[in-house]
């Protein structure tokens, strides 16, 4: 079996999830190629050495641009912040290389258009790595709005809550700048929601959106003093989609209790669907069949649930990083087939549109097109 | 004991709910009057007499105006459909009659505040029906935010979801006429979240709004056509309390399972609270107590919940019937007090206040100011 | 429409919960009969005068054996504690009159087949109260499970369990003296999930019981000192069927937080209910359907659903004490029709005989046939 | 850092979960020892091959007892049919290496203790695989009632419930056959419960159980015919603690819905505590703190939840395979600190007598002391 030599800059929280499904997917699927872990690329020489031993890399470097142009490598994963996706991602495709961004595709609109441009002009396979699509009960969710089985949809209803910076004293991290990270909850985890919104519903038309910084000043890391929150701590809005169902859209930070709550509902005009990240293996459904209509709990585990018969028998879940094995497992198989995975860098144009537009229309306090 | 003539005018649905918590009061509750259900009023000779009957009320009666008026009767309890709401207290209070006024106060904004204005200069006890705040969970949800254990509020989100007119085919009855009923689900079942926003939360002080109608013509009821819906399937804002929380409000029918999901959820800096009245006697509350945080679900069927000593041993659940013989508890004892009760017509000003501004904004796409 | 006179005797927890049901009945449902709240009787003339007034009788009197005999009364509702069954209902069948009797049907055996023989030799209607058979949920598991939707029961899981004597320091009340209550939790709780068992699943043959005592020692309520508990403080068991389903049946007081969690699970070779008390307007109902089987929960709130349609709208639930309405309405509707209401004397009878084999089978440490 | 070769012995479902557990440790965890994946053995050289290939071991064998003894190896694990544990254990713990068992240790009592006298004789280290012990919610339970947060424990109701053999023309598998299986549900996943209950409540005196089967004869795979099932279908026993606690365990494979509900509760004098292995991330705790006293579902992701922090942040969930990465993680620590892991064959030997007592109580059908 033909080999695939992956090199992937950027080695902490995305870098872990992402490595460990290279590892994974092989031991797991049946894939048309074979995943070489080769080159793990990161600033530090000391710390990716490191990384690259622990997460199963077979050689570490610190100079991204000869990794992105060297000709062993045929796929560029990219996991650093949202800052440097740009740079990164259009040396890669310039060099021809398959290339998997993890979101968001850029900190902003003009940086994503480039990236796409970029990997259209290059003619290589691109990748946006919104894991979520790909839990199996999102799958499920999938196929039964394309089966039309809850009809036309009419609302979608999504939030994406945590509670990492509920107490002020929480210092302020490289996602609170909006330098580095762009945006805050919006363009973090509202992100996901809206995401999941454009696979399951369709696409947005129009925003009403509301930006809100309630800490607006922290404690910095090294102890120095205090710094600026340039960043939005939650971020709603109202959408309307081109189909005509309506919904909202929430990402906050501020929900003590609420650790990783990417939740959605979607309501059609014959069923309904409800979805918890926390309980990413379960997926509700309604469906008007008489006196013993109720929400069913399905519990996605089952062979004839994506993913599933390649993992373990019903019943036995998986957990938040099979998301990625599944994301890659299409892009291996994408890489073979030719045909462009989604969410793809043009998915990542659209969703930073969007974003964009909530932010405007935050400031401009009216509707906003997308 | 002195006894408390009550007459009521309608006996539709509200109506038999609130005979029954006119019934069940003395019977479950020690109260400093005791209410006689005497005349109830409606429009129909034959119907009335027999729901008096079957009610348990001690006479019927055609004339709402002169049962207004009649020196026999110390309550006017007004269930009728909102738009002859302000004829009815108005006349009721110049009488110097106690009101008790299903919600909504009115159909529109200038009828309420005609109505709190009659029964402010006349100097009646006047009290507003919204009967989920006297919910025993809702109560203890109060209490907590009240005694700050969940801090200073973030986040408020409220929906009241149902499923009844999904089917096209499903007839356009009077809550479905303008003229009738002054809105859709904006004024009747969003407008309950609206209620407990601000009971929770506080004063709201802007809203970004969208009314939807998903299907704007049914069948007529008497089968003669079809006829126009002029009100709103579904309503939807974003708003901003007085405070500085932020949230969102939304209210549709066209949510199929939701028989009557209304939901509130809210993130305070210590804590966050969830209600949901399909599951009306638990509340879930989260405080952050170290390795055993978690929303704890609390049944609030104990002696020391609000309400429930007078009713049944812990666990033994109370029904939505019963939220209105709190309110009717607490209204008799006002009579008594001399305090004026929450919510009261001040109250049923602002709420449409609010649901104006929401349909303002609906129209006028942008941020509309309380 | 003939009324039908009736008398209580007793006027605690369960006078209280069937005054509710006599009261509310003609409220919601239309019956043959009116039923009239004639006489409560009691032994003390101040506290049985009090209860009458609060609780809506008519009249009030302290001498059970004149009230029975009385030609004014028509149905005799005995809501004493246990000891007492036998006496007045035998009494009370000798004088023709409708009996129902609050669970359990007598302290022993023996008596209760001494009531049961009284009742059917003076021809007249008899009626056991095990309310739960008709919370609308539970009604319409019988109705699945008779329209063969689950297929052949396999199992039968019930427990019931409270935690209201947790306390080692929570007095020796009558409850916990087998001279009054004939049982601990055996008799008060775990026999409401014997009677669902039976009611649901079909009779038992053979049981393996075990009956523990934690406490065997509490303060007396009187102050006076400590008092011995010679019931049992918790009942577990295994049971054979007659018809090859096997299963367990569980009562204890020493659950902390579960209040009142009467909790079944049946499966059977098509399907699974499951039924939990506390959220008692829900059925969770398993039935294999493909990649969309799942646990639903059916919020038996529907006009479809047994009972509901006299209630309220979808989604406005029920609670407690409807459960007693229900029951007495079919007793209202048995007494017209003149067919056997259920459950009754008889199977009083039955339940009391799988009481006391599982109290042998504790003694002789081995399974005991029915 | 010192290698530990390992070779195992079966490739199947357990196969599968360990190979990975050997990969994934070093990749997550800091550990004192590099374990390698050296031979994995099976009895067909072709298929032993692909699997070793596909799950990642470096060369594969056919002959355990030249694996057992090649000096090249340092732990021996253990994942064929219960038939077969002790031949292969006893030679590995003669030949000096450490032994990794999965459960049950053996299809007989005699087997298990002549296994672990072996490991004993010898002075390996041996450690059976009761993967359940260690899911982190579970976990978090031990830790929680060795701190006393549940106080003295009253009891302990476990079931494991699964639904794949519900329908009689499923096959008789080789676990449906008593010489190879040793036993049905009994031995497969009551045995679960019984360790977890161990484990977490302490030792078992006596029990009373019943063991059943539902469809004695099947098709065989080959489609040759009818085999008999000679195993049970279900197995539901009481217990009865050493430290007073009682309880009830079960098994059944003929649970519709049920897919892998490996679900516990345990009630102590001061609080209570449940989980489910389908919501493995879960742990739900009951304490009482006054009128917010409920059941509060702790989402056991967070970084002081045992095992947790070297994964994912908070809310992020594991699946079922992580539990034998943490059970293969505390053997490596054993094998380093040189102290016994728990479960080790000690407990499969007492785990293997109550098994055996329950099903002597079903024959003799009396209580029988362990």
């Amino acid at each position: 079996m033909t080999q695939l030599n992956v090199a992937m800059i950027g080695h902490q929280f995305m870098g872990r999830a992402h490595s460990n499904a290279w590892r994974q997917l092989p031991r797991f699927f049946d894939v048309p190629f074979e995943p070489v872990l080769s080159t793990l690329c990161g600033r530090d020489p000391s710390s990716v050495e490191k990384a690259a031993h622990q997460l199963g890399w077979n050689d570490s470097a610190t100079d991204w641009r000869q990794v992105v142009r060297s000709p062993d490598i045929d796929v560029i994963d990219i996991c650093t912040p949202g800052e440097s996706h740009a740079e990164i991602a259009i040396a890669a495709a310039e060099a021809g290389k398959v290339v998997l961004c993890e979101k968001p595709l850029a900190n902003t609109l003009e940086d994503a258009e480039r990236m796409f441009a970029a990997v259209s002009e290059a003619g290589v396979v691109h990748m946006l790595c919104h894991n979520y699509r790909r839990a199996p009960a999102v799958c499920l969710a999938k196929e039964l709005i394309d089966a039309g089985q809850i009809g036309e949809i009419r609302h979608f209803r999504g939030v994406y809550l945590q509670d990492w910076i509920v107490d002020p004293d929480f210092p302020r991290v490289w996602r609170l700048e909006k330098a580095k990270a762009g945006s805050g909850a919006l363009g973090d985890i509202a992100s996901h929601s809206l995401d999941l919104a454009r696979h399951l519903v369709g696409e947005i038309s129009a925003v009403s959106g509301l930006l809100e910084t309630f800490i607006d000043e922290r404690p910095l890391e090294d102890g120095s003093g205090r710094g600026v929150v340039d960043v939005d701590d939650a971020a709603l809005c109202l959408v309307r989609f081109e189909n005509g169902a309506i919904g909202t859209i929430e990402g906050s930070r501020f929900c003590p209790g609420r650790k990783n709550y990417n939740r959605f509902e979607i309501n059609g005009s014959k069923g309904s669907l409800v979805f918890d990240l926390e309980r990413m293996n379960e997926l509700e459904f309604y469906e008007e069949v008489g006196p013993t209509s109720g929400f069913r709990t399905i519990l996605a585990t089952d062979p004839e649930h994506p993913f599933v018969q390649n993992w373990w028998p019903p019943g036995h879940i998986l957990g938040y990083e099979h998301t990625f094995t599944h994301t890659i497992h299409d892009l291996v198989c994408a890489i073979d087939s030719g045909e462009l995975p989604t969410p793809n860098f043009g998915d990542g144009v659209v969703n930073q549109r969007v974003l964009d537009a909530i932010a405007r229309s935050s400031e401009s306090r009216q509707w906003e097109e997308i």
